[in-house]
């Protein structure tokens, strides 16, 4: 089986942003790994850990990762999360900060998280905050948290208004993505994964695009040498985005937003928790290319490509409740985006296959009729 | 009056810590100059502000620049505080949080801290950690904020086991230390402030530590140069730390944690807010300076200046309730400093006035007796 470490280069030297120091890790993507943690966490000069897992994959991951500590002579404390997206609330948060509180966690204890975007968000928002910060590790075990989430430093927690209102850049000391672990994963959760590999091709790529029509079949089926491609070129597409722009700030990074403003409206409207965020953010492309292809910005026959793919790949291109859900509701929360700019819409919209721009002061009622059902 | 601009230089090019860009940023020490906030924040590109106040000042200098937005601009978002220390917890953070989420505050507001050392530290961490960091200005309206807590972006609030357990690293884009505010204080508030200015002479200047001894009538009754001398001289003592170990790595900030954890200790036992911060530190420092007496790096004489000075100084050098408080109490809580590692208690300690050194290992026997009544 192939194996790749790719490299997230954050050595202060990038023209953008407030870079800082040399921050570079390395993303090591591969087959049945996990036992690879213990070691260079011991590497880093980790002598205690504090491992955060979800709880679905405690007993085994999570154990796995365990075992790799204590064979490297770490000694950890063991925190456990409830699955779902409901678990990113500052709740939470205070809940883990207590604990390693009570355990008398301190500067030199390394933070470990195993599990999706939920725990690798939660778990790294809680290393960047304790004692204004500990050295984080990031495991991802979901396809989402393997192609995006774990990698770049966002952390954060949802508030009631809005996700991820709450949060910090906390750029982790290395992932480690096991695709071994994406075989026994749920098959809805492994699907929505795939959204994120799909907005890939759609921003960045038009040949990556083509061969994941070509290889719909394979990745639906979890063939391994089709998933090792699909997340090794998404893990690099994304390391090299945040390389670009680690913060946000130059607009590099805004790219990776694209389907995301209705994406997490949508989540938000439908209750945090219903919809998965990669069906999220699938429904949120197929709306941001019809947003865009009333804008006139890119033609009907890529609005329905990118619907055929996502469709073929088992994804959603519309909420099963659309028609409940007020597109005025959906208005609401969009405003409050942390993209949005003085309450002015702002979306991140194709040209072309392979393209996307940040497009400001959208016209409301372009958004209203891409809203529709 | 003087006037005095004190550059905290973080241009990532000092030679340890993970320096971060340019993050450069001025304090501004003067009389009278609240209203020069406004244009300040305008400047650097603001144009919708939280003001988080104290609510002991909101009427008074929280009014002053809030009015200074008004007339540079700028709409504001007013939040007031309630005083003392209990307000710096994750239950007030969250209702700052939710309370800028309604109102649909977005990464160009900026965040400005007008109170004490409880509102900066608040204040900073909300603006830290919203939609994962918005810009934050401090105007320290008390002693204790001016030369030490508003300056080098520490922030953070309380959990129930330990002071400033959660927090984040978040550098101000400015300063503006009104000496004026200072004149308009309750008294035990000043004085409590002028611990942390005694402590740079310990640590850092004889010259300065003697200046004080020779000038401890005027500090007590404000005498307006006095003041502003000693705010200066603090101020770019705490500046020239920043720049040289931002984030506490290399060792050199560690010297401004003298008397410091005694102090927090002493702090937590007693329950937050009975004692002030900088009584806190001054019983602090006394007992540091006999810890080192004890372990024969400092000759009696010292301690005893030491103590004269603080009691000149109308500071205690004792808590009231000495002997209510086990060592074994405020032992278990220095183990769970975050300055100690492993569980191995570490302290500042003097080998000469002017200068402190950080000393692991110090055994519990002697920590023990220097903590008795």
């Amino acid at each position: 089986m192939s194996e790749a470490v790719i490299h997230v280069r954050l050595d202060g030297k990038s023209a953008s942003g407030p870079a800082a120091g040399d921050r570079s890790y390395d993303v090591v993507c591969g087959w049945g790994i996990l036992d690879r943690v213990g070691p260079a966490v011991r590497a880093a000069g980790g002598r205690r850990a504090v491992l955060i897992c979800d709880a679905a994959v405690a007993a085994t991951h999570g154990a796995r990762v365990a075992q790799s500590l204590a064979g490297a002579g770490i000694e950890a404390l063991r925190l456990e999360l409830a699955s779902g997206e409901t678990t990113k609330s500052i709740h939470e948060a205070t809940r883990l900060w207590e604990a390693m509180a009570a355990e008398a966690v301190d500067r030199e204890t390394h933070v470990i998280a195993v599990g999706g975007g939920v725990t690798g968000d939660l778990a790294g928002f809680v290393a960047a905050t304790f004692a204004r910060g500990l050295p984080c590790w990031q495991v991802p075990t979901t396809l989402v948290a393997q192609v995006d989430s774990a990698i770049g430093g966002k952390t954060g927690v949802n508030l009631a208004a809005g996700k991820n209102l709450v949060g910090a850049f906390w750029q982790p000391r290395g992932v480690f993505a096991d695709i071994e672990t994406l075989t026994t994963l749920p098959a809805r959760e492994y699907l929505s994964g795939l959204a994120e590999v799909v907005k890939y091709g759609m921003i960045f790529d038009p040949g990556f695009f083509t061969w994941l029509e070509e290889t719909r079949m394979p990745l639906r089926s979890r063939q391994p040498a089709a998933l090792a491609h699909a997340v090794e070129r998404s893990a690099a597409f994304k390391a090299a985005v945040v390389a670009e722009d680690e913060r946000e700030t130059s607009g590099a990074r805004a790219a990776l937003n694209y389907g995301h403003t209705f994406a997490h409206a949508y989540e938000a409207a439908a209750g945090y928790g219903r919809l998965l965020h990669g069906e999220a953010v699938a429904i949120g492309m197929a709306r941001a290319a019809r947003l865009a292809n009333l804008l006139g910005r890119i033609p009907a026959e890529l609005v329905d490509r990118q619907d055929g793919l996502l469709t073929g790949l088992g994804l959603p291109v519309a909420p099963d409740h659309a028609g409940t859900i007020p597109p005025e509701t959906l208005l609401a929360i969009m405003r409050r985006d942390k993209k949005a700019v003085g309450g002015r819409l702002r979306f991140v919209l194709p040209d072309r296959l392979g393209h996307v721009q940040l497009v400001g002061d959208v016209p409301e009622d372009a958004v209203r009729q891409s809203l529709a059902p």
